[in-house]
């Protein structure tokens, strides 16, 4: 079962080769539940199988990685990924199939003499891309407010359970039989370290359609999922659900190709990435998105005013509304499932930037900036903010309301203009949601410790609980090279807050683009932040990776301990760098104390002590009570 | 003035050879301040230059590196580093030499059949330690008790200034010419990024001499300061100066050897660790230990109970206090600053353990909880800690009391085991106290985000605000080889809410013995973390380095923005991976955004743009001013 990773070579006829990682992780192996209501749908799991004096057999996970770590499945980077959503959307009656825009040469910033050096186009375009009937809203949003449960839904509420079933609920998860953990104890028989601190968070013991559709319509979740983009797997941003994480892949003018970004989305998935944003810039980058879209069972993110400023040759004065709503059509019939948009950074608020350390670092903003003040007009995406809805909604595009005056340093955190800007935020939200389009609110960037709650807070107020969405926050500006753990830090407080998304941060951050490592890299460190975060909030479902991970570790079942691990490889590379002999593997003790000086050994022997004294005489417990009883000088009672 | 990092090779006549890590940090000198009270006191610090266009010509940081960064300072690994508090400690006349305990071969493990592979001795071993004459107390608690500023305490306030001066005040550190930062706004003036939330601790816009003696007098703060130790360069641990880390070295029975120990310590205190512990078990650690401590400009600490086990072969059973006593004595003679004891493991607290997942973690905790069962006796440590308070007062060793029982699985966290054993540290903080002996108290280890404050809160009430010293906490368990990064979260956050000292973790940490690039990826984690919580606590230092590297990012100083970064090897590395031309290091962009798309380049240009509009017409501020007096619909104040 534990299949090393592979990397499946391929190339078409016209030498265009990728390699994409594929194969199960180790120990690991993909499961499908089918859905009650929904008795076709197929939601993956990853189930790790434990050794046999593990006590149980296996624990069920989340799994984002799609079909390239499933064996069974046929990869093939030329058609892209099955479109398992497709009968779902048709079912609804309430798309239409139609000839959609031409691809023109400066969508891939080929105008004029740059021909020439195109990446190939993905041989399997759908020329003929969904849209809404007669204006019709096809979110979401509109179904649940519409008391509608679609299997996006219930896919949902399966995933997030992780394989724990609602104890005599109306909807259950289809059985599983290595399922152990059958009923989710009442709070008050749980720990501390289980109840955790939501900060007003609702985390229900289980998730169910109908609470996935409640949160949908209340707009404190979204789930991306153009109806373009059939292939992907249906996952949910909200407050009240596992908290995901964005990885950025995109190639620059300076450096990468479509090759590398698919295999960096693909790797991206496989170590847990929720999301994945193309924030290719330069050329071919129409071209790109197709090949990563088609292949992606995760949603895909962009910020179009990138290829709009492509378009016009890079001189941002020189940006329409009418190029960007081109650009926008262009990507919903491509299936981009949510954009950035930077509507917020109004003109009024630009002066506000003049003290700080930093300006305005978001690409997006710094470009809105510059047009608007060469200008001297207003935000052309604030002033036609109702029209972009008009297009979202007939693709099911979400926002990704884009902080474009967030801080870029610690010196520029929680001032004037970034707060201006979440207010703004928080009125477009409401304008979006008039129309029933789905909204996320996206945040900063650099922040001090102390001052991170206070973003929260006021996004939770000033967005009307719209998923919070933040990159980081880098809690001290003097590592470059370690940004993804000065970033860390913030995003699991923020997390823990009460953030829907963690947007990770690279150790290349600052100072170049990402290659394949530093992916991997960001996005453990972030599934460690957006994990330490559902623990924190008492995620009814958190507690049992680390549970199991620590009984191994105890217990000495290193493989275990390995293959539980977030990164099963590096955890046993790093063991048997020392110890590479099998025989290690099961030994008590490992080279970071030796024989003599391992606790959990010796500590397994006072527990095994303790026990025999415990028949002989009057028991330890009873001795610790009577200890108890003799007076509290010593004894202090707990919380 | 940028030297390269070099290794100094170093080889005597038994062909013992070292190899240690040589030079200044890129851009960086060397400086030291001296004395007003003791003029002929010499405080290092490390001065980046800064690029022509910056400025400022300079930033002074921390320095911990020792002699080590000082081209002018000649290495002898042989003869140790000079003894500079050597005349301060004679000088008090309180102390004598005596003929100290002689080395025994069971002191190296060595008893026995097991001679001969022997490390070498340090050949410079001085057989006429010191101690206090007619059992005095020659603590830095007894002088400050005493209303007696020492020469470590004026050290070490110049030390946490930085290079800032005191303006108008008695005292002042020696002026130094670049220094900029001559007065430190009142609180008010202070933008919220500076103001910090410090949670309680009472820090001072400067430390004085006088500051450093009263906190020293109340015990919120050590000063580790063997006098046997004489090498060392006065450092402080307390909550109200800047946050400190320690480094574990060692070697285990499996791996390592000397030479490559001193390395660690070498490159450990090179990237900023202010205390290495020692925890070398196995054989040779007498030895070991010498050539570490002689060679070490930062305080060391070990856990005499490891080298007492040693002396017993491994057999916990079999140990007696005299044997840990002669250790201590051993060990108090060769200068170890500070001694990991775990007093707190009551023989009734162990029952109190047997419903946890990980039992026992720290490895002192199990051995005595294990001849606590044993025996069926109260823990040694407990019952003698009167004459180990006798023994440590003799030779100014703080206490470093050991939480033996945190817990090592987020399950175990704040559970009934570890919070008796806090309040039993904190009534021997008292007993220690009132012999005049420093202490500071270990905390934990594991535990969830939600659950971290709880223990600062507690260990300020049960331990009288002595220093708290923590391992982390990591805030999950389940990705072994990232655990600097799971514990570097909750080192960030329970550094802001009071810890006085972070205990790092590597990415080693439970899967083997960290070797050279696990410590520098250790100490820069927790750089980071000790750095993000000053900031966060509104140390008025702290933001100066930020602002410094923001700035240089801004203004695309690229080389000084490596060179002010906690690892400017590393950053410079990474941005020269795709952009190496010497052309790159002024160039208005990087590889991560290409140069249409640098929003900082974008930013000054809207900065510029504004500045000349400004001039034009009625100027964007006027213009933001109008905006908010037309009615507060967008704008929102902030805080």
């Amino acid at each position: 079962m534990a299949k090393a990773a592979t990397h499946t070579q391929l190339t078409d006829k016209n030498n265009l080769a990728f390699e994409v990682t594929t194969g199960a992780l180790p120990a690991s192996k993909k499961i499908y539940a089918s859905g009650e209501i929904f008795p076709d749908i197929r939601v993956p799991l990853r189930e790790i199988a434990l050794s046999k004096n593990a006590g149980e057999s296996s624990l069920a996970v989340y799994d984002t990685s799609g079909s390239y770590t499933d064996p069974a499945a046929r990869i093939d980077i030329y058609r892209g990924l099955p479109k398992i959503r497709q009968s779902w959307i048709l079912a609804r009656g309430d798309v239409e199939a139609y000839d959609g825009r031409e691809v023109k040469p400066e969508d891939n910033g080929l105008k004029g003499a740059a021909r020439g050096a195109a990446v190939e186009e993905f041989p399997n375009v759908n020329a003929r891309p969904l849209r809404a009937k007669n204006g019709k809203a096809v979110t979401q949003m509109a179904y649940a407010r519409a008391g509608i449960v679609t299997p996006e839904m219930e896919f949902i509420a399966i995933r997030e359970n992780e394989g724990r079933r609602v104890a005599g609920g109306r909807w259950q998860v289809a059985d599983k039989k290595d399922s152990s953990d059958t009923r989710h104890p009442t709070p008050d028989t749980l720990k501390p370290y289980q109840r955790g601190n939501s900060w007003g968070a609702n985390i229900p013991p289980y998730v169910t359609p109908e609470f996935v559709r409640s949160e949908i319509a209340a707009g404190r979740a979204i789930i991306p999922a153009n109806i373009n983009h059939p292939e992907a797997e249906p996952m949910i941003i909200g407050r009240n659900f596992k908290v995901k994480i964005n990885a950025n892949i995109g190639n620059s003018a300076v450096t990468s190709s479509v090759a590398e970004e698919v295999e960096k989305m693909v790797w991206a998935i496989r170590w847990g990435a929720d999301n994945v944003m193309d924030l290719s810039t330069g050329r071919n980058i129409h071209n790109i998105r197709e090949w990563i879209i088609r292949n992606s069972p995760v949603p895909i993110g962009t910020v179009p005013i990138y290829q709009a400023l492509e378009k016009v040759g890079g001189v941002a004065e020189e940006l329409t509304y009418e190029i960007y709503r081109d650009t926008l059509i262009e990507q919903c019939e491509q299936g981009v499932d949510y954009f950035t948009i930077h509507a917020g950074v109004r003109l009024p608020f630009i002066p506000m930037t003049q003290d700080r350390k930093t300006g305005i670092v978001p690409r997006g903003g710094s470009i809105l900036a510059k047009w608007c003040m060469s200008h001297h007009k207003e935000n052309f995406l604030y002033t036609n903010f109702e029209d972009i809805c008009d297009i979202m909604r007939a693709y099911d595009v979400s926002f990704s309301l884009g902080d474009g005056l967030r801080p870029g340093s610690q010196h520029d955190a929680n001032d004037e203009a970034q707060f201006s800007e979440l207010k703004t935020l928080g009125d477009l939200t409401k304008i979006a949601w008039a129309r029933d389009c789905q909204v996320m609110v996206e945040g900063p960037g650099h922040v001090p410790m102390h001052l991170i709650k206070e973003n929260m807070d006021k996004q939770l107020e000033l967005c009307h609980e719209a998923p919070f969405y933040t990159l980081g926050p880098l809690t001290t500006d003097i590592a470059p090279g370690y940004d993804h753990i000065t970033s860390g830090i913030g995003a699991a407080m923020i997390g823990w807050f009460g953030t829907a998304m963690l947007c990770y941060v690279t150790p290349k951050e600052h100072l170049g683009l990402p290659d394949r490592d530093d992916v991997k890299v960001g996005v453990v460190t972030y599934k460690i932040a957006a994990h330490a975060a559902d623990l924190a909030k008492g995620h009814p479902g958190a507690h049992r990776r680390d549970d199991a991970l620590s009984q191994a570790r105890f217990d000495f079942r290193w493989q275990d301990q390995f293959n539980l691990a977030l990164d099963p490889e590096t955890a046993k590379d790093f063991h048997d760098e020392t110890l590479p002999a099998e025989g290690a593997k099961v030994a008590h003790f490992c080279s970071m104390c030796g024989p003599k000086f391992c606790s959990m050994k010796i500590s397994q022997e006072v527990r095994d002590f303790a026990a025999a004294e415990k028949k002989k005489e009057e028991g330890m417990a009873e001795m610790a009570e009577k200890f108890k009883e003799s007076g509290g000088e010593i004894y202090q009672k707990v919380g």
